[in-house]
């Protein structure tokens, strides 16, 4: 079909919506050329192209004009008085994919690239991707075959690199408060001289991901170059995978799967794996927790994702080991991203007050991994790591990375909390036996983490410690009073320790 | 949790979003109460109450201002200067009943009132209640037993009527263009003095709903009372149920499920069912056109439908028949609201140019109500029905309903159609064998129906007919130019008929 387009002049609106694309229109041009309030509408200029919704004025901007919020302005670099053309947006093809994937159809490679790469371009709305999305609900719906062509074509629509022969990597899957072992593990591993070139995410459902974490004390948004740079330099990064555009597509199905505060696990398994397959892993660990509060609540939950996580490695002839672990607690004190990294820190130069068991896992992990490449034999791993915290070369190359980012580690005090702080104290003697990490989380969100960086809990006992009344249990820090009455509110009706 | 509100004063903006409800904030209110771009909030004045998206901005509200879209405004009729609160919006609870629902769960009769009872506060987005959408496919993912929930909480949230002891209906499933029999059917039974207060929905994916077709010659949009009054004075209505909150939820979904182009049958059925419950109906006959094109593509869908319908009506005391028709082409000859209205007023004319199909269909459907109420003897409702046509007791009774409800019955040639109107011709002898149904609704979807009420196409030849080189085929009804090329580039690629 020919295209019908008009052009229209941009007029800037300091309006930001944090959703989806909105462009404003005079109601006379929507007359005039039959759009709706809510018309979703192709948006072309220079050699860009993406969907936009159109809301409609009568005042706001003038016949001719068309009114640009402030996310697409910011995104894409639009100026005033620059000239964009609109024209009726098809329902994009891969819709009818969605729609027989919903029906309980099997998509072909095809089907799904085409979903993909409609995602990456905005041809699909948030909307239109949260039912791509429940198609991967219940998990069995979705075969393996169709989770290894997505992570194909997650990956290749993005950046993809190749650091070396041999590229290390681990993953931890998420539900553990806490639980920032990556800095410490990508430190030690790199300090024996291998390519670890670590991208983490930001939070979805926790209190901070690592890379909000590690945002407290360096950049971790780079651009392809400069990563390169970075590994040459040090043969690590600890950086934001988000701002590197590989499997781009992924930040848009989090975004979607924000608002329902639950993911479908073949949909996780394809996002990490996406990731690996871009950055050119080739030995990789897998941290899974599981229990209580976590992503996998029982076995043969964590059988059939294992199962599905090395079908797909397989494919892309990545060596993988899968760590199970029954996840009780928190690990380490510090919930929230500047708390987090400051585990580290202590973990890093071995403080006294470092939480013992971050330190274990970490270097259990690190030492999986070891051994897994071939540089420690089998079982020698995890001493290997330890060598390497207590003699600080992972210290020191901890703070390699992070300067090789323009970033500089602090002391652990030198890490600001935020200014209103509360103790939780005791009201009896006892033993904390049990904590609720769904509780813990939910706590730190209200306290403001993972945004305000600063905010968080401080776990002033831990599982297994004795506590007597009148000992702080808990510390919480926020930017605001009101925050800490919210978190306040929010103690009263929940339990975070037994 | 104790409530942080706090109080801003109305701005009105005049922008329309045709989309979710949207506030606009500024940014330093932002900061300072912890808002986002993007963040849902609760909106709180008077009695009402109802979740919003917030925008944020440096300049279009100041501080202590709150922008409010023309939506809302119109909706709500909040006028500048009120004072509106905000508070943190919690995520509903309904959203762990979907998650659950996703994860292949079974949900209670509690779980799905408050997901329902979350739609009409649009305590849930757009989004999040896709993901309830999608949850009932593949189609077998909801029980019988969730759906007639799902039914009881669309009826019980909205308006229920009871208008008499017997109360008859007749419901079309859609998937056929033209199709307009409603006005017929019930204008034949009405006329036999039978209670039959039909509401119409406007089109989702068709051309034209009944509602769109008959708001071309009278009001369709009316409250309780009113359409108490219209029932109690002509035994009848012929109204769109959308303005009558009954079963309203389904109108969100509606909205939600018109992005993706599909719907899950048992969605259909409860959205259906739950209309009919809320009106008191007693006895319905629906109307199932199966084949390509329709709805229900085969027999196996066609009875695991029927077996819902069957299982839901009995669970309320309905009787109803279900008539499976194999569908061909369209039926009738206008597709479009305007044209569509001319073909039943043909009909109940009794003039030359009617569709006989459309009177064919009309009078089976009229007469099986009849029969099922017990009015005519078995195999005698059709003659009952002919009979209303031809000594136009039915037409006296249609323009008695029509005029009830505001309106006047035009002739025939009275009701306009679109200016810009283009005849295509056959370039050969031929006869017509084949009809495309999606194509054909595309096509005057691409005309502008059916938000043009007299845009379309008029069938000047249909399935079985002779034509001849030169002779008119059908032709096309649109307002602009811009749009009949539009049509003409579709029919480039398209056949409507073969």
């Amino acid at each position: 079909m020919a295209e019908r387009r008009f052009d229209l002049k941009v007029v800037p609106l300091d309006i930001a919506t944090g959703r989806n694309w909105i462009v404003l229109v005079n109601e006379a041009d929507g007359l005039h050329y039959g759009i709706r309030a809510g018309d979703e509408i192709s948006l072309k200029w220079d050699s860009h192209q993406t969907e936009v919704a159109v809301d409609l004025t009568k005042s706001f901007v003038q016949e001719g004009e068309i009114g640009i919020f402030r996310d697409i302005l910011e995104k894409y670099q639009i100026k005033a008085g620059e000239i964009l053309s609109l024209a009726p947006a098809p329902k994009p093809e891969s819709l009818a994919a969605i729609g027989k994937k919903l029906n309980g159809g099997r998509l072909s490679e095809k089907e799904i690239v085409s979903i993909v790469k409609d995602t990456i371009n905005y041809k699909l709305s948030d909307l239109e991707l949260a039912y791509f999305v429940a198609s991967s609900f219940p998990e069995n719906n979705f075969t393996k075959e169709e989770a290894y062509f997505q992570t194909k074509a997650f990956a290749e629509t993005g950046e993809m690199f190749k650091f070396g022969k041999i590229v290390a990597d681990k993953h931890s899957i998420g539900g553990l408060p806490g639980n920032k072992i990556t800095p410490i593990i990508v430190s030690i591993v790199a300090s024996y001289g291998i390519i670890i070139p670590k991208t983490s995410s930001r939070a979805i459902t926790s209190e901070a991901g690592t890379a909000d974490a590690l945002s407290v004390i360096a950049p971790v948004s780079f651009d392809r170059e400069e990563i390169e740079n970075i590994v040459k330099k040090t043969n690590a990064c600890l950086i934001w995978g988000g701002a590197l555009k590989i499997a781009p597509a992924d930040d848009r199905f989090i975004t979607v799967l924000k608002h329902l505060g639950t993911e479908p696990l073949s949909k996780m398994v394809v996002s990490i794996m996406a990731k690996k397959v871009a950055m050119g892993v080739t030995h990789l660990v897998i941290d899974f927790p599981m229990g209580e509060g976590t992503k996998i609540k029982n076995k043969i939950v964590a059988k059939k994702t294992i199962a599905l996580f090395q079908y797909i490695a397989k494919k892309f002839g990545i060596k993988l080991r899968v760590i199970i672990q029954e996840a009780k607690g928190p690990v380490g004190r510090g919930i929230g991203p500047a708390l987090g990294i400051r585990d580290d820190i202590a973990v890093l130069n071995q403080l006294s007050q470092r939480p013992l068991d971050l330190e274990a896992k970490a270097t259990k992990l690190a030492g999986v991994l070891l051994e897994l490449i071939g540089y420690a034999g089998k079982g020698q791993g995890s001493k290997l790591a330890y060598k390497a915290l207590q003699n600080k070369q992972a210290l020191a190359k901890f703070k390699e990375i992070i300067n090789a980012q323009g970033g500089t580690v602090p002391d652990y005090d030198e890490i600001a909390l935020a200014p209103v702080a509360f103790a939780y104290k005791a009201d009896h003697d006892g033993e904390i036996k049990q904590m609720d990490n769904v509780a813990i989380i939910e706590l730190a969100r209200i306290l403001g983490a993972p945004e305000t960086l600063a905010a968080g809990v401080y776990l002033n006992k831990s599982l297994g410690d004795q506590y007597k009344t009148g000992e702080t249990l808990y510390t919480l820090y926020t930017e605001s009073e009101v925050r800490l009455e919210m978190a306040r509110d929010f103690l009263a009706n929940h339990l975070l320790i037994k």
